[in-house]
């Protein structure tokens, strides 16, 4: 996947479709990845998007402390590795060197990109106020990368235990809607 | 579509993919419903989900008055009377009237399920100290109802200004996930 950087005015609609998502955080040792498929965005520009971890996520801690991270979406080709991140823990094992995963330097936080995901989204942790009720984070998108050679990415959608829907078509509507 | 009775503990798995809603709230001369993409399961059990209204958006006021509304989910079918939703306000038009669109009683809350949709959800509003500043409305989905028969719901993902994936091909991993 070619990455360019893309416009912070249409991040709201790579996430708006609800992929499952891969997030990066650069740890002190080595970073980190999680899967997650809680996210919305929140405001349309800057970019603002609002996320739900647990607090036994390892990630969690890292988010809270670090307050940066990159989220990444995968597509079909890399769905036994976003499965296999799933399935284990930052705590006991380098999630990308056990599954091939590779990493590319950020431009604006720490936390790396996922090599392999159709875009990449550099974020700064603005709000941590609802952490500690919900597991909500509230994000700003500070940096976006896409590779827009891919026009109707394959992204994955949880349906829970590990049942993922593919995107399928795209159909095109009148619609004022932004 | 016949609706039946869904188990609250598998409402999550209906959201998490990232589906276009209609949310309805039940009003003192008419009910309104509105298109809704920014929303993301925040709890498994009881269901909690966090949805974003702008405060510019004619339910926004509704939902915080009334503290209750029905998230409901269309597919394909329903796909050009979403954009319809979409495209005009409730302050303006009986948007239910003017789209063809029928309402059903719900069974805990006032605001009414919108027949022709693939599942609803019964929901209260259990916080709202995130609205004025993000818009963000906590919900708890106290009763569920789904078309059981639907195996593969080709639920619509929005991708910005009237694009929309439709929900493809699902494939099964072998995932320790929820």
């Amino acid at each position: 996947m070619a990455q360019r950087v893309y416009p912070l005015s249409r991040v709201y609609a790579l996430l708006e479709p609800g992929p499952v998502l891969l997030l990066a955080t650069a740890g002190t040792a080595r970073p980190n990845v999680m899967t997650l498929s809680w996210h919305m965005p929140v405001e349309f520009e800057p970019p603002l998007v609002a996320c739900v971890l647990s607090n036994m996520d390892f990630s969690y801690a890292r988010l809270k402390a670090e307050r940066e991270c990159t989220l990444n979406i995968p597509t079909l080709e890399l769905a036994d590795k976003v499965v296999a991140v799933g399935n284990c823990s930052g705590r006991d094992v380098d999630k990308f060197a056990a599954h091939g995963l590779a990493t590319r330097p950020s431009s604006l936080v720490r936390a790396p990109r996922v090599v392999g995901c159709y875009a990449s989204l550099e974020c700064r942790v603005v709000d941590t106020r609802m952490a500690n009720r919900y597991g909500i984070f509230i994000l700003e998108v500070v940096k976006a990368w896409v590779d827009a050679s891919v026009k109707a990415p394959k992204t994955l959608h949880h349906r829970g235990k590990g049942t993922f829907m593919v995107a399928g078509d795209t159909i095109t509507l009148s619609s004022r809607m932004k």
